[in-house]
C-alpha cells in the first residue's frame, strides 16, 4: 500500500528512495470495517487520512439531529476534520466508513515533520490544499445556484465512480435535495 | 504598504530583511476604483491579490443571468479565481471592487518562485490554503444546514466589520437568502 502512496505523491513531486522511506515512516496503516467511525464529534482528531481502499463519509449533525454530508472520500483521497486536525481541537464532524476501508494515518507531528524536512512534501501538501480549497469553492457555487438537476449532473460528471457506490439517501443529503427530488432525476 | 504585507506574513512565519526584500520584489502594487473589475469572466487570471485597503466581491453569473457571491475580500485577505490562477485558465468568476481598493498582485511565476526558493513562504501559503479550505467547508455546512437566521448570525460573528460595509442586497446573495428574508432578520 506504500506503493499507492508513492504513486499518489509522485503525480505532483518526485522523491528519492531515501526521501520516500522518510515519508512512509511518518504513516501508520489502519483497517476499519463498514459502519466504523475513524472519529466522532467531540473526539480529538489525531490524524489526516489517506484512503488506500474503501469509501467514507464526513458528516455533521445539526442541533435538530439532521445529518449533513460535507464530503465523501474514496481511494486516493485525503480526508479529516481539517479544522480540528490542524488546530488540534475536538472534532465538530464525524468520519465513518461506508465500506470496509484501509487508510494510511498521518499525525500533525508527522505532517509538520514532512513539511519542514522535505520542501517537496510541503509543496505536495500545498498543491493538495489548493485543490481542496478549489473543490470546496465549486461546491459552494453549486449549492448557491440551487438547481438540483444541474447539481446532480455536475456530481455525475466529476465523480462518476462514486454514483454507483454511494447509497441514494446519502447522495441526496450531499446534494442538499430531498430523496424524492433525487428519484425524479435518477 | 509592504509593511502591511510583512506583518501579515510574520503572523505565520519569520523572515529576515533580505528574505522579505525578495518576497516584496515579487509583488506589484495596483489601485482600483469602486466598481472596477480586477478580472471578469473569460479573462485570463494573471494574479492572486493581497488586499491592502478596500473591499471586493468574487462572483459567478449563472446561465439565467443571476449573480452568485462566492466571497467578499477586505484588508489582509487574499483573493482570486484560484482555479483559473493555479491552472492558468480563463476566469469563470469576476472580481469587482465594492470600494476604492489597493492590492498587491502576485503572479504564478512569483508564487512558484517564493515557494521554491523560500521554504518559509511555501509553509505560509500552505497555512493560508488550509485556512481557505476550512473556511470554504464551514460555508458549505452553513449552506447545507439551510437555516437563514443561523447563517446570518454565524456571518455576523465571524465577520462583524463586513456587515457594516457590504450592501444588504449583496449580503442576501452571499447568504443564499432573499432580501425579504434578510430584512426580517436584520
Amino acid at each position: 500500500m506504500y506503493a499507492i502512496l508513492r504513486q499518489h505523491i509522485e503525480k505532483v513531486v518526485a522523491l528519492t528512495d531515501d526521501e520516500f522511506d522518510f515519508v512512509a515512516a511518518q504513516f501508520v496503516n489502519k483497517k476499519f470495517s463498514r459502519r466504523q467511525y475513524l472519529f466522532q464529534e467531540d473526539e480529538p482528531v489525531h490524524f489526516t487520512y489517506f484512503v488506500i481502499k474503501g469509501l467514507l463519509k464526513l458528516t455533521l449533525n445539526d442541533e435538530a439531529g439532521d445529518e449533513h454530508i460535507l464530503a465523501f472520500a474514496m481511494e486516493d483521497w485525503w480526508e479529516s476534520d481539517f479544522q480540528a486536525f490542524y488546530r488540534q481541537s475536538k472534532a465538530t464532524m464525524a468520519l465513518q466508513c461506508l465500506e470496509d476501508t484501509e487508510v494510511l494515518c498521518l499525525s500533525l507531528d508527522g505532517y509538520n515533520n514532512l513539511c519542514s524536512k522535505l520542501p517537496a512534501m510541503a509543496y505536495f501538501f500545498l498543491t493538495k490544499a489548493n485543490g481542496g480549497h478549489i473543490s470546496a469553492q465549486q461546491r459552494i457555487l453549486s449549492l448557491l445556484k440551487g438547481n438540483a438537476a444541474q447539481r446532480y449532473e455536475e456530481f455525475i460528471k466529476r465523480y462518476p465512480s462514486l454514483v454507483q457506490r454511494v447509497p441514494k439517501r446519502l447522495l441526496a443529503s450531499y446534494l442538499g435535495v430531498s430523496r424524492e427530488t433525487l428519484s425524479r432525476l435518477y
